[in-house]
């Protein structure tokens, strides 16, 4: 098959050389030009005839101050193409088109002799371009002082941004203007969070979305993450030019390299329709295949937990005791005056057990179910839980028993409070208390400032600790839900183990008013772009005063958290309310009981970053289609273009929508349910109340 | 028992009591007086009717900026004492007496209501002291700015002293003034280093002996340094007032402390005759009894090793191939060329198991036996080593086998180039490999800078790091000599597994003219007051010349070679040289055949730090004594005074002395042997040469 395509490459080498160093994606829609200026590379990039990045900047400088971005010159250019298709795991899509044309451009810096290769490939939907550090004899290892890759954008486009900060990536999404952002950063920056690292520099997260005024619409992001900082975007305002800042560690070093080995892709995803980004692969199809030859063992999970009890303010807590003075392995827990109010009891679990089994759920998340809590001090303290002690309320051999008898897993629940040595010494002995125990899944967490305390969330330290977690699991047949990790950059791909991840500002932050109505429609294209994410949507009831003294009220309506299953797209989904407000919209919870959380196909019908998302996908291995649609703050009038269903056959939809007095902030709960016939030529319109939402579930006529 | 001290010390109480905040020593010699002075707290020390320590400082500053020394009050004083002996798994003497009295001041802070103890314990031969951090309802952790503790001699001692560094113990000792050391300081700071890092203060390290002009001998370290930075030593010039210089890590913090835990005891030994200090238990007492049950795995080691050949200049490396572009886990060491100059071998390690079993070595130690040594990057590179995959040009089992069959132990050596998280990952796995293969002991390697990049060598993580190591190894029944690790400070008490340390300027500095004549006589009064060295002496042949291009020559003379096994004191001993030495001279190695590492007794004869050590010991279990002596540049006559032996008995001595014309830089291997029938009552004159020494052993007559 390789060889195929290098056969083939020779004839379309031909081609381009005729064009000098140019690039053409398969459409031919997309341009890219490579040329050495006075020594220094550049790429730039034409989409449709336009010019999306004027020329930009490639390279680095290593330290202590050594440039490795200039004066160079082209060894060599080799041209190939591939267009294939793969087969997920699990995903969005059960097929994915993996087609492009590449250019592979070998640098030598003329004083040095030092070798830089830089692969460009070209899809239809964007480019990836990754830096490749050759096994030489003059250079094998270097210290990263700075990136210089830059995306001369030269246009002032709308951004849907947050604050580049190293240690975290929850801050509230803001639009505004590249130029207005410097306006704008720093009181975005006040928002409390368990950690923060904010960068020095005026400088956003990526993935980062922008739409220009013309109505082209870029994303900016990286894939495959390995051994080697996050990026994150400086942004020169006055040129508009967007240029990488890689996570430092608290030296001010920015990876360590040994040569023979590669960069992760720089991604710019690009369309005229913003459908099209949300339906990019471009990020998949630049990661490596699975490591996991036999992945049986994975599979997509729906999911309820003790968990969301503990954010309403009804008293329920991690915690097993009152006493904060606690030293692993020497703190007797036996001794200790339970609090009575501790969540993860076995009797609490059990109900959960219950429910999940009477429902059709997979699993029962359990967090606090372990020795450590009440001192879970982040940064100060290195060994503050034990992964394989309970607590004395919760029997893990009468749990997993019961959970058994019921087929309902448990999935375990790793805190790490951001001690992540710490983590990694206890790991072997956690998953194989796992596997002895009966798990297969845990969901981590990183909350606060890391141990090693020369490190970051997204600095290259973790960046590798997350993969030795998640490689690691998966010797254990363990899937890893992460929380509080680097974002995702595709690698579920490689390690779909790695089933999903936080990573971004979830449900919990509904928990304190922490969310806008229009957060959902922009994290599609931002976040969700890198891989799935953990969003656990599910809530009903959505005033949490009824809890006691929490004021918070959801950003959205109740059919809006409905069509999250579907708009936020993960394998792993939340049913995140309690299990008695299930109980009290039994007609609504019919939708969280019926949706899928794997497809076989993928349909973007409306898309519109921070305004609106309607999306269908079709079931894995099922005739059943669910749609999904929501809006910002303001209200709309949805239109699901059934094309997507066979033709000439007939479907019955239940519509799951807004009542006529719905809003996120006036009767959230006002809803109504629909039973419909529908055929593939048709097209439902489907009024969207402010903040509000909309799903379908869809099956053919019996 | 005790329950029985406690009631005793009522009585001791009520005498002390009429004497405000004083404590004796129980020979009376020493007198301690704690006060407040406007809210501070400060203790005093005297010597024989002698100031030896002025008002002295408390406390510490914790972050950002809190005092936690002053505005104090005493809340409450206690006092106690202990006269106990107890036994050694092993060391210089079977049998420890454990006597002192004890004052214990409770604390309590004004305006905060936090409290402080302070410890404090006066033996006969000098002070130990510590913080006490009670469990309390207004502080639970804390992070420690800067410790207070002073030592205000008032006086300008000699001093031998090296740089306070806080990734290194391994500069040369220079002695000199306190005064004068602020002029040197950055001279020998110079010294190359293979980790490096410098306090900013005027500062030395511990343990740090000083010398009055009125003969006052003070030795200043700490004891039982677990979960706490190493302290070094602050030195004010103009008041001559040393304070603890906590060791960093790099975020500047000295120290994240948990209420409920004690500090390590700052000690002060003191006598008007410099063999006291040898002498003195005061370190051990302070450290915890062992905390291995059963220790009978534990024993003493005489050894030798493919280890002296790497430093020669002959050729022999650690590395297998040339070829550097190593990836452990991807490279194949199978396809590589080697480079016909690797050490470890099969049939040369089996050359050494032969010398080993011939000659009654109970092992032999193994360096350069894994794979990563061709890319042995410090602190730019975390996977360097695997510590279960040997070269192929070593076979593990085969050698085993052998080694079993010859009833020797093989070594294992894990040099982690101070890649410790790394270390840590694969240490259950490595030491697993070690007891599947017959290993009983490691040589662990700190070469180079630390990852975690935030930490350095003798800081709190990396103190925990050595502790996590040996405890680990306690539990795989291995025992632990570490190089480039935090200096002792008696924890061989607490895990007599960790049979010895490096953490100085060892015998590998020979290789290239690193050591002074004088060296060997101040390391008993400065690094080996902590705890056992792995010296590795034994090299007879001091001309490195002959081997290649090194030039480096011995700063010592043959015999004194001789005498190091017993003037610095280690249950585990290695003969450093090379088979073929040894061979050349089987006279004089017959002493090295001989010697004892473990014994019932030891007499300190004769001491003067910087000028002469003569140390006689009594073998464990045995009659058989064995005396070395050794002196600087200088020629001396030492007198050994034989009454450590037993009365009216005849014993038959060999006395391995310097030859007439021997010197260090002379005809170093110039020494004669000498048979002599001796009696208790008898002392022996023996001429030592500049830079010599001499051994003897002795036997009863049969």
């Amino acid at each position: 098959m390789i060889k195929n395509i290098l056969c083939l490459s020779l004839f379309v080498v031909f081609g381009f050389i005729v064009h000098g160093q140019l690039l053409e994606s398969p459409n031919g829609k997309l341009k890219l030009n490579f040329k050495i200026e006075e020594e220094n590379p550049y790429y730039a990039l034409q989409y449709k005839g336009k010019t999306i990045l004027k020329d930009s900047k490639l390279g680095f400088v290593l330290k202590p101050a050594t440039s490795y971005f200039s004066g160079f010159k082209i060894e060599n250019i080799q041209y190939s193409f591939a267009n294939n298709t793969w087969t997920t795991v699990w995903g969005p899509n059960k097929q994915v088109a993996d087609h492009y044309n590449e250019m592979l451009v070998h640098l030598i810096q003329n004083k040095t002799g030092w070798k830089l290769d830089v692969r460009f490939r070209l899809f239809d939907d964007g480019l990836g371009f990754r830096y490749e550090f050759p096994i030489q004899h003059e250079l094998r290892h270097f210290t990263i002082n700075n990136e210089m890759t830059s995306f001369n954008l030269g246009k002032d486009y709308k951004a849907f941004w947050i604050p580049a900060d190293y240690d975290t990536n929850e801050f509230p999404v803001t639009t505004s203007r590249l130029t207005e952002i410097s306006k704008q950063i720093d009181e975005v920056r006040k928002e409390p969070l368990a950690a923060k690292a904010p960068s020095a520099t005026l400088a956003v997260q990526t993935p980062l979305m922008l739409k220009s005024q013309d109505g082209i619409y870029i994303n900016i992001h990286e894939a495959a993450l390995v051994n080697f900082p996050a990026m994150t975007l400086n942004l020169d305002e006055k040129n508009l030019i967007l240029s990488s800042n890689l996570t430092p560690d608290k030296n001010g070093d920015r990876g360590f390299i040994q040569t023979g080995s590669v960069s992760p892709w720089r991604t710019v995803i690009i369309s005229d329709d913003a459908r099209d980004i949300l339906a990019s692969n471009l990020i998949v199809n630049l990661n490596e295949p699975s490591k996991i030859k036999d992945p049986s063992w994975i599979k997509p999970v729906k999911y309820i937990g003790v968990w969301w009890e503990y954010f309403t303010g009804g008293g329920s807590t991690w915690t097993y005791s009152d006493q904060q003075d606690i030293r692993i392995g020497e703190t007797d827990y036996k001794t200790l005056q339970p609090n009575g109010r501790h969540g993860a009891n076995t009797k609490h679990v059990k109900e959960y057990i219950d429910f999940a089994a009477a429902n059709g759920f997979d699993a029962v998340l359990v967090e606090g179910w372990n020795e450590g809590w009440e001192d879970n001090q982040a940064y100060r303290k290195e060994h503050i839980y034990s992964f394989t002690k309970a607590y004395p309320d919760f029997d893990v051999k009468e749990l997993q028993a019961y959970a058994k008898s019921k087929n309902v897993k448990i999935i375990m629940h790793h805190e790490t409070t951001s001690s992540a040595v710490e983590y990694e010494r206890q790991l072997k002995d956690a998953f194989k208390f796992m596997k002895d125990n009966g798990y297969d899944a845990v969901k981590t967490g990183y909350v606060g400032p890391i141990i090693p305390r020369s490190e970051y969330h997204d600095g290259q330290w973790m960046v590798n600790h997350y993969r030795y977690v998640t490689e690691t699991a998966a010797q254990y047949q363990v899937m890893v839900n992460s929380h509080e990790a680097v974002r995702p950059t595709g690698l579920h791909r490689t390690y779909p183990n790695w089933i999903a991840q936080e990573s971004a500002r979830g449900t919990e932050f509904e928990s304190f008013n922490g969310n806008k109505p229009d957060h959902t429609t922009i994290l599609p294209f931002t976040r969700l772009i890198g891989g799935p994410m953990d969003y656990t949507p599910g809530i009903f009831e959505g005033d949490l005063s009824v809890y006691g003294n929490n004021k918070a009220k959801l950003s959205t309506t109740l059919t809006k958290q409905l069509a999250l299953y579907i708009t936020m797209y993960s394998p792993l989904q939340m049913a995140a309310d309690l299990i008695e407000n299930y109980k009290k919209y039994p007609d609504a919870f019919q939708f969280i009981k019926d949706v899928a959380v794997d497809w076989d196909s993928s349909y973007i019908l409306e898309a519109e970053p921070g305004d609106y998302v309607t999306i269908a996908r079709k079931a894995k291995n099922k005739n059943e289609w669910f749609v999904g649609g929501i809006t910002d703050e303001n209200p709309r009038e949805a239109t699901v273009d059934l094309s997507f269903l066979a033709k000439g056959q007939k479907f019955e939809a239940v519509i799951y929508k807004d009542g006529k007095n719905a809003s996120w902030n006036h009767h959230p709960k006002d809803y109504e349910i629909l039973h419909q016939q529908i055929k593939s030529n048709e097209k439902l319109k489907i009024k969207v109340a402010p903040g509000g939402g909309f799903a379908i579930s869809i099956k053919p006529v019996k």
